[in-house]
C-alpha cells in the first residue's frame, strides 16, 4: 500500500517512438501554470485562440475546429459518431492497426463497413477504392488514415478525397501523426471530419484530440434522424461549449491545463512556420535513413509513400526484438516503438515527431543503436 | 490572428465555484514533470499506484476501479453505456442537472428511463425510490448523483443502495463532487458502477473521471448481448489496459501528465487520511456558513441534507447576480458559481473542496462578498 504513495518522479526518456514524442519543455511549463476556471474570460479567450490556432494548422477557415477533450481514440468516435447513423454504409480503407479501428465504429454506430484492404506497409490502393465507390453508390462516407502510425505508410489523402468527393462522399481522416509532421490541406483537400493527437508532432502532451468538420459535415450532423449516440461527444452540444462569443453553454469541463499546453505548442509550431516544420521531419528523415543504412539496417516502407515521422525498421535476422527495446530503454532512456499485429517482432518503429524531430536525437538514437546491435 | 499565438500566461484566481477548484501546488507541480511513454514500465507501475490511490479514496476492493482518460462526462457515459442495453429500464433520480444528463445517457443506450424527480435543492425522496422499485420489478439498475453539484444538495446514497439491493437492482451513482469530500464507501453501500472527476475535492487538474466497477457490474458487462456503443469506453477493452500486469493490451494513449497529477493529489489525499478530509470540508463549512450568516446571507438547502463542499447561497432580492460575480472575479480575482437551470439567478454556488477549503479562503471570500455587497 505504502509504495502507491511514495512520490513519482519520472526518469526522463529519449520519445522516440510512435508517440508520445517529446514533449516541447515550453509546453511542459505552460501546462504547470494555475488552473483558471473553464468558463472564466480568460480560458474563453484561449479556447478562440487554439481554435485560430488549429485552423491555421490544419490548414481550414473551418468554424468547428476544437480539441475534444480526450484521446484520439475519443476524437475518432466523435467523428463516426455523429455523422454514421444506423444502416449507413461507409467505406473503409485498411492498411495497418487504425483502418480496423475505424470498422469497429462503423460497426457500433449500426453502419455497415466496406472494407478496402492492402497489406501492412502498402499504401491504399486508390483504383480498389474507385471500384468500390462506384459499386456502392450510396456508401455516405470514404474512411481513411492518412499517416498510419502502426506500419509508417503515408495514404495519399489528397487523391483519396477527390475521388470521394466525385462520388458526392463524406470523407473522414484520422490525421493523428500527420498534423504537423506532412502536408495536410484539411479545405483545399476537401476533408469532412478529422480527427488528431497532441502526442505525435504537436509535441504537447497525450489527452486532447482536435478536430475539424466541414460545412457539409455540420449540414450532415443537423440532418441525423437518430440523436447521436454518445451524449459526450454530440458535436451538437460541444459546440454550443466551444461556439462563437457569448454562447458558451455548459456542457463539460474542459481540461484547463491541457489546453494551455495544446495553445503552446500551436504556438511553437506558427513561429516555426507550418510548412517549415514539415520539410524539417523531411530533412531529418533523410539523415535518419542515411544513418540506419550505415548500420545495415533497412526501412520497411518504399520511399514513395514513406512518412518521414514514423519510421519502421526491418529487425535484422537473429536479433532479439523485446532485448534491443529494453537493452535502449534501460541503459540511454530511449524508447522506440515495438511492431503492432502483423508486424510485431518483425518491425521496430523510431518516431522523429515534433520537437523529438531534431539532428541531437537521431545521432543519440544512432548511437544507441549501434552500441547494443554491436555495429 | 496573431493575438492567437501570443504566450497566455493565466492571471491567478482562487478558485470557490463549482470546479475546478484550487489545484494543489504539488499537483501542478507534478504535472509538469517530464512525458514518459504510456507503456513504460515506470508509467505502468504508476497506473498499479493510481489504482491502489483510487480503492483508497472509493474505499473499495473493486480490481475495475481506474481513471477514464476523460472528463466526468465521460465517466457517467462509460458506466451507462457498459451496463445499460437497448430495451434496459432505469430509475433515474433527478433533483439537479446531473440526473438529467443522466437520463440522457439512458435514452442514448436504448434504454428506458423511469424518472423520480423531486425539488430543486431537495434530497430525493426514498419512498418514490421505493414505490418504483416496487412497480417496475424488471429495473435492471437504480442510478443517482450522490452530491449535486448544481444545488448543493447530498442524497442519502447509503440508503439509495440498500433499497436497490433489496429489489436485486444494480446501482449506478455519480460521485463527481463528493468523492473525497464527504462519507462515500462503494464497498460497504454496495455500489456497483461509480464515476467521479478529478477536479473537486481532489484538487487535481480537470480532464480525468475515476471510475470503479463492482463483480455484479463486470459480470453484468460480460453477460452483454449487444457489444458496448462505444469503442473508446468499452469497459472490456479498457480493463485490457488497465488490467494486472503484462497483460496491458494498447487501447488508447493515457494522458500520461494528468495521471502523474492524479496521483499526486490522492498521495496529498493520503496523507490528510481520507476521515480526516471529510472532517475537514465539514468544519470549515460550519465556518463559511457562519460567516455568510453574519452577512445576512442564507443557504439554500437544509442543514439535514446540505453539502459542506458546494455551498448555495441565496441572492438577496435586489442584488445583482451577474456583476456580483463579475465584481468578485476582477477585483478579487475570486470565482464563485453561477445557479443552473431553475436555480440560475437565484443562488450563488460557493465551493469548498480540497485544497481550496482552507480558512484563509473563507476569510478572503467572505470579506470580499461583504465588500461587493457593501455589508
Amino acid at each position: 500500500m505504502n509504495q502507491a504513495f511514495q512520490p513519482f518522479t519520472p526518469q526522463a526518456r529519449t520519445l522516440m517512438g510512435p508517440g508520445p514524442s517529446d514533449v516541447h519543455p515550453r509546453v511542459l511549463k505552460a501546462l504547470g501554470q494555475t488552473t483558471i476556471g473553464h468558463l472564466d474570460p480568460q480560458f474563453v479567450q484561449l479556447m478562440d485562440h487554439v481554435k485560430t490556432g488549429l485552423q491555421y494548422a490544419l490548414k481550414t477557415q473551418n468554424p468547428l475546429t476544437m480539441a475534444i477533450s480526450a484521446p484520439g481514440s475519443a476524437g475518432m468516435e466523435a467523428c463516426f459518431v455523429n455523422l454514421i447513423e444506423p444502416g449507413d454504409k461507409v467505406i473503409v480503407c485498411q492498411n495497418g492497426v487504425f483502418g480496423g479501428r475505424m470498422r469497429e465504429n462503423v460497426l457500433r454506430c449500426g453502419g455497415q463497413a466496406i472494407m478496402i484492404e492492402d497489406p501492412w506497409g502498402q499504401p491504399t490502393d486508390i483504383q480498389k477504392v474507385a471500384d468500390a465507390l462506384q459499386q456502392h453508390p450510396d456508401a455516405k462516407a470514404l474512411a481513411f488514415v492518412h499517416a498510419e502510425t502502426s506500419t509508417g505508410v503515408r495514404n495519399d489523402a489528397k487523391a483519396l478525397c477527390a475521388l470521394a468527393k466525385q462520388f458526392d462522399c463524406l470523407t473522414i481522416v484520422d490525421a493523428v501523426t500527420s498534423l504537423g509532421g506532412i502536408e495536410l490541406a484539411v479545405d483545399d483537400w476537401q476533408i469532412d471530419a478529422l480527427y488528431s493527437g497532441t502526442q505525435k508532432c504537436l509535441s504537447c502532451v497525450p489527452g486532447l484530440s482536435p478536430v475539424t468538420f466541414s460545412q457539409a459535415a455540420i449540414d450532415t450532423i443537423k440532418q441525423r434522424k437518430h440523436p447521436v449516440q454518445s451524449w459526450f461527444l454530440d458535436m451538437d452540444l460541444v459546440m454550443g461549449y466551444w461556439g462563437e462569443g457569448a454562447k458558451r453553454a455548459y456542457h463539460h469541463t474542459a481540461p484547463v491545463n491541457s489546453i494551455y499546453a495544446l495553445h503552446e505548442s500551436l504556438c511553437i509550431l506558427h513561429e516555426e512556420g507550418l510548412e517549415n516544420a514539415w520539410q524539417r521531419h523531411q530533412t531529418l528523415h533523410n539523415a535518419l535513413k542515411q544513418g540506419l543504412e550505415g548500420l545495415g539496417l533497412s526501412l520497411l516502407v518504399d520511399e514513395q509513400y514513406r512518412l518521414p515521422q514514423l519510421n519502421s525498421v526491418v529487425i535484422p535476422d537473429g536479433v532479439d526484438d523485446a532485448l534491443v527495446r529494453s537493452r535502449l530503454l534501460n541503459e540511454f532512456n530511449l524508447e522506440i516503438g515495438a511492431g503492432l499485429g502483423a508486424l510485431a517482432g518483425k518491425i521496430w518503429r523510431i518516431g522523429l515527431m515534433g520537437y523529438a524531430c531534431r539532428q541531437d536525437n537521431i545521432d543519440y538514437c544512432l548511437d544507441a543503436l549501434g552500441k547494443v546491435l554491436n555495429r
